[in-house]
C-alpha cells in the first residue's frame, strides 16, 4: 500500500519508518517540500520513502495518516486537499495538547474533538481516530509493554475500522486487544487520556506503558 | 471510625453500606433528615447506620465522603458547613456528568475539575480524588473485576492520601493497584475517565471492568 503521513514529528516519522519496515511505500508530508526532517528522514529509509508537501502525501497515499498537532490539523487537512478525495481512509493520530502559561491544557474536548473536527470539516473523507493514547514506540511496537494492553480505535465508518484493524495488527497490535469504541464521538473519550497519559508518565517513569481494559 | 457520607444515591449508598460491613458507623446525609432512601438504608444495615442531613452527617464523620453529583458538590458542602472543619479528610467520588439534549458532557474539565473546586471553595479541608472511576459496585469489591487493575487518587495531602490507601485496602484494593496521580490537579484526568468509562461500558456491555495501567 502507499501511506500519505502529515506530520514530520515524532509521531509521524515512527509510524513511516514502521510502515516502511513493513514494505508499504510512504511519503511523509509537510508545509513544504524539503523539509529538512523529511529529506533526512527519506535519505535514512531508503527507497520506499519519499518527501514531499502535504499535497504531495495526499496525491501519494491510498491511505492517509493525520500525525499533525490538534490544533493544526485542520490547516494542515486544508492545505493537503483532502476534500478533493472522497472515500479516502484518514487515520488520525493527533492529540489536541496545548501548553500555556498556565499549564498544559486540551485545545477542544468534552463536547467535541479533533476527531469530529476532521470529519465535519471533510465529510466525505471516512476518519478513523486511533493510537493517540500511547507514545509512538508503543504505537508500532506494542511488545515493548509487558502482557496484554489496550489500542481503542472509533470512526462512522464500518469498513474503515476494518482496513484500520489489519493496520494495527501489521503493527503488532492482537485483533483481542483492539476495541471499537464505536462512532467519530467517542474521539472525546480517546483523546483526553492524554491529560491522564501525562500525569501516569510522572508515576511510571517509562514511556513504555499503556492502559488495558480489564473485565 | 465514623464516616459522614455525602449523598443517598447508588454511589452513596454501596459506599456506606461497605463501610458498614467493615464495622464502621455511618451517617448517610442528604438535604434533610428523614430522606426517604437515608431512613430506608440505615434501617436496612442496622445500628452502625443513621441518616441526618449534610451538617448532621458532616458533624457525624472523622471522615468525610462526597458521594454527590458533581454539578452540586459544591452546594451540598456549603450546606453540610464543611469551611469550619479544618483539617477533615474529605473523599471526593463524584463525576462531573451532566446530561443535556445535545447528549452527555462534562460540567468542568480539561483546565479544572470538580476535585478542585472543593479544594479551592474550602482550602482547609484535606480533599483527596478517587473512586470515580468504576462502578460503585467494583468500588466497595474490586475481585468482582478479574486480575489485576488500577485504582487512581490524588490530593495536595500526603497524610489524607496515606488514610485513603488504608481505606482502599479494606475495600479490597491491593496497594500495588492503586496509583497516587499527584496533587490535587490529577483530579481533571480521573474525572475525564468518565466519559471513557461511558463508551467501553456500551463494549463489554457489563458493570464489572475497570482499567490496569500495564508497564
Amino acid at each position: 500500500m502507499r501511506f500519505g503521513v502529515f506530520g514530520t514529528g515524532e509521531v509521524g516519522q515512527a509510524l513511516a519508518t514502521k510502515l516502511v519496515s513493513l514494505g508499504h511505500e510512504v511519503m511523509l508530508g509537510s508545509r513544504q517540500r524539503g523539509n529538512e526532517k523529511a529529506v533526512a528522514w527519506s535519505q535514512r529509509v531508503g527507497e520506499l520513502g519519499r518527501e514531499g508537501s502535504f499535497a504531495d502525501a495526499a496525491q501519494f497515499g491510498d491511505i492517509l495518516i493525520n500525525a499533525t498537532g490538534g490544533q493544526v490539523s485542520l490547516s494542515a487537512l486544508q492545505a493537503a486537499g483532502v476534500a478533493d478525495l472522497p472515500g479516502m481512509l484518514l487515520i488520525d493520530v493527533s492529540n489536541p495538547l496545548q501548553w500555556t502559561e498556565s499549564g498544559v491544557g486540551l485545545c477542544v474536548c468534552n463536547t467535541d474533538s479533533v476527531g469530529e473536527q476532521i470529519q465535519r470539516a471533510f465529510p466525505k473523507l471516512r476518519v478513523v481516530k486511533t493510537l493517540c493514547t500511547v507514545n509512538n514506540q508503543v504505537m508500532v511496537n506494542p511488545s515493548v509493554v509487558p502482557g496484554q494492553h489496550t489500542m481503542f480505535l472509533c470512526g462512522n465508518d464500518a469498513a474503515a475500522k476494518q482496513q484500520m484493524l489489519s493496520i494495527l495488527q501489521e503493527f503488532g497490535w492482537p485483533a483481542e486487544n483492539c476495541m471499537d469504541l464505536g462512532d467519530i464521538t467517542a474521539s472525546r473519550a480517546i483523546e483526553m487520556l492524554i491529560l491522564l497519559w501525562l500525569k501516569v508518565y510522572d508515576v511510571v517513569d517509562t514511556l513504555h506503558f499503556n492502559l488495558h481494559v480489564v473485565h
